[in-house]
């Protein structure tokens, strides 16, 4: 199998797998606890706490655990709006392209009275600060905008609108469950105000999150009840998770530059090959994007065909999103940097680990060509555009 | 070590241990993917499932998976809400003595308009059926009593309680945080419109938990984003930890009458072997409580002490819950049985497990004895009561 759907969800490291087992098996007491068993495994988390924090350059203290970036996202943007609302701002500036986890979110705030202005995103799949600074407003109390697309991998210039929003007194989100483990980031130098994160696309486990909220922000609970997380966030500590997200996030930085380099050198090589095939186009910016991320569109076929056939081949991969696949409406963040219907159901992401071949990636390269190749044999939609009924647009 | 604080946390099992590794290594896919990797783990979620559904005698698609107990109170409680203020019916039932993810919640919507009914708690720790009733009124949209006590154990009259609710057409919650895998639970036989449950309270993984809302109750997410667990729970499910979950209840549900039996008979030889310190009071009732709690109060010392000087002997135990430890108010559960404040202080719980041994409740007894003993050695409470100055409660 090679595995190239690292955006949907990454393998857990040896090390991540380790730490979380032997917390299962030996340091399992409840961090509320007051007796030692308990009060090693609240060591266990403020470890876990610091170390996260140290390696995106916050306070311990800033650091909540959550069950994951969907969480986190919900509950930094509802505490935002919380706060501005008692201000009486009542606007929030975000992009079109940004995870459901934002948007929805948003869209519930609308219908309790907020306005909500989403950016449209340019075509090389990058938000222009200047756009963000020409839409703030007396009334804005929010911005979010997300670290690196999670379909295009296009990394936005955060530390730009950060700054702007600070310059502007507003409170500044990223969304940077793509980003975190894969490309520097730090809170401070990016001037970032309140950050999500997921430990499960950085080889942590599933289910375990942490959010950043610069000290001074006031967060509102999103899950009511005992007084874990400064009373921030209710329920027992996942202790084994948080200390194995801990593990895999120290890993994945320490590690980072080598892995960022390699997954570099096969992204392009990816790019490359996959641009021979006629018809095709390349979404989001060649330069600025995650060293791992690739998404094409080829023209006259169905992303979901493809999928399954490059299955058959013993590639996984995907159209965009797991979080919306099963859904028949094409992605939001194609049709946000302007990609027709038809051109954007024919898409392929391809998001690529650090331990990819050369020949892993020729394989994947001359395996796309076959299937697209195939694929267009039987399209009606290929028809017409041969035969010039249809235009083609790529 | 000791483990006598199962209502706290417990350790997990081999076999949840094991289900966990395994998918952790192999079975890692988002369950979204179209690929085979992504659908095995797909297939994983859906057997767990319908495991957890025939546990509680529901249907596999009645189950919602969340991050724990405190998630599923908090959605349940504010989606029946939702539904009630779509009628015009503002007012829900619960009582005084349920676990801080209800109480909380209820104090967020009682802000928003709702008005809260708690009932008292008899002094046996079990509400009375009558005191539902008579509660219930046009504007009644909720009752939601939880199914056993999380300090004293008490074992409410569930049953006859969601009879009452079937019959007057209010919907019926219970939090089974506490009784799920310890005591049977089946959802349609209770009358249970809406349940919560978690993990880690019956030997799974932190960070688990699900809830059970009956056929045609349309819950709202609490956490919006993608479309995982029908649009109701945005986030990658996590596999793992639910697959662990699955399997731990299954196996819990299995032993559970050999558990229970044994459990039992331990629970009432402490029972009776800590009556025997004078001036002592075991809170809730004797014999409708869960096999494996014990809770007592002892006039003249204080909670904390007790704990910790139990830890040096290696008893691991608790004054109440876990999710107000650090707190310095006395517990909201004793002082709704009717319990006065000094009193309160003095309380121990002890929720023994099934591996517990006749020799380690011999110990345990004989070291709170000896601790209890010895704090009131120089507790200046207790010299005030020994010469006459105050008067003995217990």
């Amino acid at each position: 199998m090679i595995y190239a759907d690292n955006a949907a969800t990454t393998r857990m490291s040896e090390t991540a797998i380790q730490t979380m087992t032997s917390l299962m098996n030996e340091n399992w007491g409840n961090p509320s606890s007051l007796y030692v068993h308990g009060q090693k495994a609240k060591e266990a988390l403020e470890k876990a706490r610091e170390e996260i924090a140290s390696v995106i350059g916050a306070n311990a203290r800033e650091i909540l655990f959550t069950s994951g970036g969907s969480e986190a996202d919900n509950q930094i943007i509802l505490s935002a709006a919380g706060l501005g609302e008692k201000n009486g701002k009542k606007h929030i500036i975000s992009s079109a392209f940004e995870h459901h986890a934002v948007l929805h979110t948003l869209k519930k705030l609308e219908r309790e009275g907020f306005e909500i202005t989403l950016l449209d995103v340019h075509e090389n799949g990058i938000v222009d600060p200047s756009q963000v600074e020409d839409a703030i407003r007396d009334d804005t109390c929010l911005v979010t905008i997300m670290y690196a697309n999670n379909e295009i991998g296009t990394i936005q210039p955060i530390r730009k609108i950060g700054e702007i929003c600070r310059r502007k007194h507003v409170l500044f989100h990223t969304d940077a469950v793509q980003a975190i483990g894969h490309i520097p980031v730090d809170v401070a130098a990016d001037n970032i105000d309140l950050l999500s994160a997921s430990a499960h696309k950085f080889h942590g486990p599933k289910g375990v999150g942490f959010l950043y909220a610069k000290k001074g922000i006031r967060l509102q609970s999103l899950i009511e009840g005992g007084a874990q997380e400064r009373g921030l966030r209710a329920g027992t500590e996942n202790v084994p998770g948080i200390a194995a997200m801990a593990a895999a996030l120290k890993e994945a930085q320490e590690g980072m530059e080598t892995a960022a380099a390699h997954q570099k050198k096969m992204r392009d090589k990816l790019i490359e090959g996959l641009k021979q095939i006629p018809h095709c186009a390349l979404n989001g910016d060649a330069a600025r994007r995650l060293p791992g991320n690739v998404n094409f569109c080829f023209e006259g076929i169905e992303g979901e065909s493809l999928l399954l056939l490059l299955d058959d081949k013993g590639i996984c991969a995907s159209s965009g999103s797991a979080c919306t696949s099963g859904s028949l409406d094409p992605s939001h963040v194609l049709l946000a940097i302007g990609r027709v219907h038809d051109v954007a159901h024919g898409s392929l992401r391809l998001s690529i680990g650090e331990t990819i071949t050369e020949e892993e990636a020729d394989y994947i390269i001359r395996s796309v060509r076959e299937v697209v190749e195939y694929l267009r044999g039987f399209s009606p939609i290929w028809r017409d555009l041969m035969s010039g009924k249809k235009e083609f647009i790529l």
